[in-house]
């Protein structure tokens, strides 16, 4: 009886799980090949999907058959995937059936047009070919997060989708905590003389970058066989199942670090869903566990394996031999510095680590206004340029180098970025429990060999896909919940090197 | 209280062909960038799109609204777009009515498996990977047939859903009385001296090959702010709106023949699609009439455009000039006449006017067989074999070569083969009409302009989409039904003066 709810569950299920892999293809598409013509059909076909993959998660055949099974799970190992399958989808279930299905058809739809107006509004740095579909994402993420009222913040149901568990408040206190010690570790890295990175900005041929980068993330374990890359204006990873997982890159002529740790950031991300549990596909267990936990994936091989000494040890000689006349008077020390600068500046992703943080946080106070009102659209421009001249030190000569950078909030993504910092603090603390379970990890990336780190991984994060939440895996991992205080260890230790403070 | 059922319906229709869109970029997907890992959950994900779009649109609602406007629709012009609309949309509901939603994603998903089981099967001409796929897809499409039981042929229910309106009667008795004429001007060009080829049989660089199609088909008018080009294993036209028409095609580095035509054929189906009424959009009467139909306009734009002598009197010394090395020694007419060569050959993709219809009577034939079990498909080898030495005078070297060179029966598409045959005698009767409509068409496409060709094609066939069934159609353009006596006379005519005879 059990088994065959268990089972029908699962039909269920994996039917909308379906609708939203070929909504990702459809995604995908859209950001990689579609041609300008088909933007508005594209639109109507992800509301259509969208839609209906909503209203098929919202049955009550599913509703009844969660009640059943979650009284029945009482009796189950609570770790099992059985057991944790009830847990989770009841909570999606609970969540989805709280908006309506045409609400949903709606927000795809208007995310759709407002990704290609965000695209030329970029293109032609004019916020204001950006600012009324962004008005209408706002208005309709309010309308999103009062489906959930009564709440403590506005902003909890919407970083409540992308961290499940996770508060506003939560966030602002951590964020509280790591703010002041990362503005003092940037005031003292300021105080010492700079190093140069001059030698990264100079003209480096596309297909010997792309050539690399694939060398690169085939070397940390990437299976061609069950994904692919290609370009895209905004770098991401999608997948379509465990067994396509896709991502993309952007590769800039002028400067070598866009796209190299860009793919290695977009590798990390994909490398977790490559190593997702098969039994756990077409279950709402069968993704990663949130946005944080796979930013500390991308993160991870971004920068504590990608911008890491040893990593360079192994992979610098064959750079320069990729790029003799860019780089063969450049000294492996200069360059391990040179990729570790820290400089404030105007792009997020191409931020160092000392400074990252405070793009995240500056776009939190931004989204926590614009959601409560207290920011308007129309004067987000403004608002954005004096808040990083503020935080930073630094003014956008444009909007296509401020408010219009980043492509989430086109999509709809509202309470994503915090998880961009969170993600960093993660890594971090991953990283200490790995060096503790794997005491020559040094020596063996320093030959190049990643397979026990991405075995670690798999066996202690990626497998489990979206079993545990973000703050439960973080505890049964590393024993303590999220906390900056491993991030700001790593940070110092490296700067400390680096900078000599 | 009309005006709210059709208004009505056409909603309840609109999120079946957005359904049935995204199912077509995923199929795009899976035959250009899929990487082989995701072909199984590709399957999954096609056949639920296909469930579900079946099951929506043989929903009750639909139903009724149907029966109510078809009342209604006495009164209105019956060539109208709503009363077309309601009638294509009822004799589609009924024939999907008969048809259950889980053999549609069965079917889907069976075909999905065999599409890259032929992919691997072709690769290493080995039958037998392919064999049991195709046994599953007989069968299935066997079973399809019955579910419109009584037939007055098996055959008749799987052509009526390429071809509305026509029968398998209808199609031998037009074939019974090509043949004839097909193979008696085989023999007449036999006995004359053959012309050379050679010269298309030489290294060709690709991106050369890719860049001289691009700039021939956007001469003909294609728009590629609406469409792309990709490259595939088997040549296709795909759309998702008319709005966002794709082609692909193969380049063969020794070989000019195959890029270069299968390119003006594909863009000849694009040009149909990109050329519907955009109000037709989101309606079952928003894509080409029938197969035949959308032949008839591939067809039209390689032969009947792009093997004439004024297409290349203009084309030619621009190709001479990509190409200096390789053709700079070729004459003007040696080139229009190897182009041109008539030679029974082994792959109908790259056979000549003259024989093309005789690989397809043997599909034909091969089709019937099976679908009447009279053939086994263990036996298939061996019968293809033996049937292209009998009506071709050539027999298959492996079965890449043979029965597995199309992918058409690996997507389930019996019944398809004969429409292409069709398609080549209803692209000979436009052809005449349009010469009496367009008196100085070949200076025309002598000095490279096809504004007014692609113009008469748009205003008589591209814009009523599925509007009116394919006799009904030939019929009001051309007054007559399909002949294929206009085919014989330009074939006679052609070959005539190539062959001498």
């Amino acid at each position: 009886m059990t088994n065959d709810k268990l089972q029908r569950l699962k039909e269920l299920l994996g039917e909308v799980w379906d609708l939203s892999m070929a909504a990702a293809v459809l995604g995908w598409d859209q950001e990689t090949y579609m041609p300008p013509g088909g933007a508005q059909a594209r639109g109507q076909q992800l509301s259509t999907l969208s839609r209906i993959a909503h209203q098929k998660f919202t049955a009550d055949e599913i509703g009844q058959l969660l009640e059943d099974l979650a009284g029945d799970a009482a009796d189950w190992d609570p770790d099992s995937d059985e057991a944790r399958l009830v847990k989770v989808a009841r909570r999606d279930y609970l969540k989805a059936t709280k908006v309506p299905s045409d609400f949903v058809a709606e927000s795809s739809k208007v995310a759709s047009l407002a990704i290609m107006a965000w695209r030329e509004a970029k293109g032609k740095s004019d916020f204001s070919l950006f600012r009324p579909h962004l008005e209408r994402i706002v208005e309709l993420r309010q309308e999103y997060a009062n489906f959930f009222a009564p709440y403590d913040h506005i902003y909890d149901p919407l970083l409540d989708d992308f961290e499940p568990g996770l508060t506003t408040a939560d966030v602002q206190r951590i964020f509280n905590a790591l703010r002041p010690q990362q503005v003092e570790l940037i005031r003292a890295i300021a105080d010492r003389p700079q190093v140069d990175d001059a030698f990264l900005h100079q003209p480096f041929d596309e297909q010997k970058q792309w050539d690399f980068g694939v060398e690169v993330i085939t070397q940390f374990g990437y299976d061609w066989n069950r994904g692919r890359q290609d370009k895209s204006a905004h770098p991401f990873t999608t997948n379509f199942g465990v067994n396509d997982v896709r991502i993309t890159t952007r590769l800039e002529p002028d400067y070598l670090g866009t796209g190299l740790f860009g793919t290695m950031h977009e590798c990390g991300h994909a490398l977790y869903e490559q190593g997702i549990a098969p039994e756990l596909e077409r279950t709402p267990l069968g993704h990663g566990a949130s946005l944080a936990i796979h930013e500390s994936q991308s993160r991870l091989w971004e920068n504590l394996v990608g911008r890491s000494r040893p990593f360079w040890e192994h992979f610098y000689p064959r750079l320069q031999e990729v790029f003799p006349a860019e780089l063969g008077n450049v000294s492996l020390s200069a360059f391990y510095k040179g990729i570790n600068r820290v400089q404030p500046s105007l792009i997020r992703t191409e931020s160092d680590e000392a400074t990252y943080n405070l793009h995240i946080m500056l776009r939190l106070e931004l989204e926590i206004a614009l959601l409560e009102g207290t920011v308007k659209v129309a004067d987000l421009p403004e608002v954005w340029n004096a808040k990083m001249q503020e935080y930073l030190g630094v003014t956008p000569p444009d909007d296509a180098h401020g408010v219009l950078q980043d492509i989430h909030w086109s999509m709809g993504s509202i309470g994503y970025f915090s998880t961009y910092a969170l993600g960093n603090l993660i890594s971090a603390q991953w990283w200490e429990r790995i060096r503790a379970d794997i005491p020559n990890l040094d020596e063996q990336i320093r030959s190049g060999n990643f397979a026990d780190l991405l075995a670690w991984l798999r066996e202690h994060i990626h497998r489990h896909g979206a079993k545990f939440e973000p703050q439960e895996l973080v505890k049964r991992v590393t024993g303590s919940e999220i906390d900056p205080a491993p991030y700001m260890r790593y940070l110092k230790q490296k700067y400390g090197e680096i900078y000599g403070l």
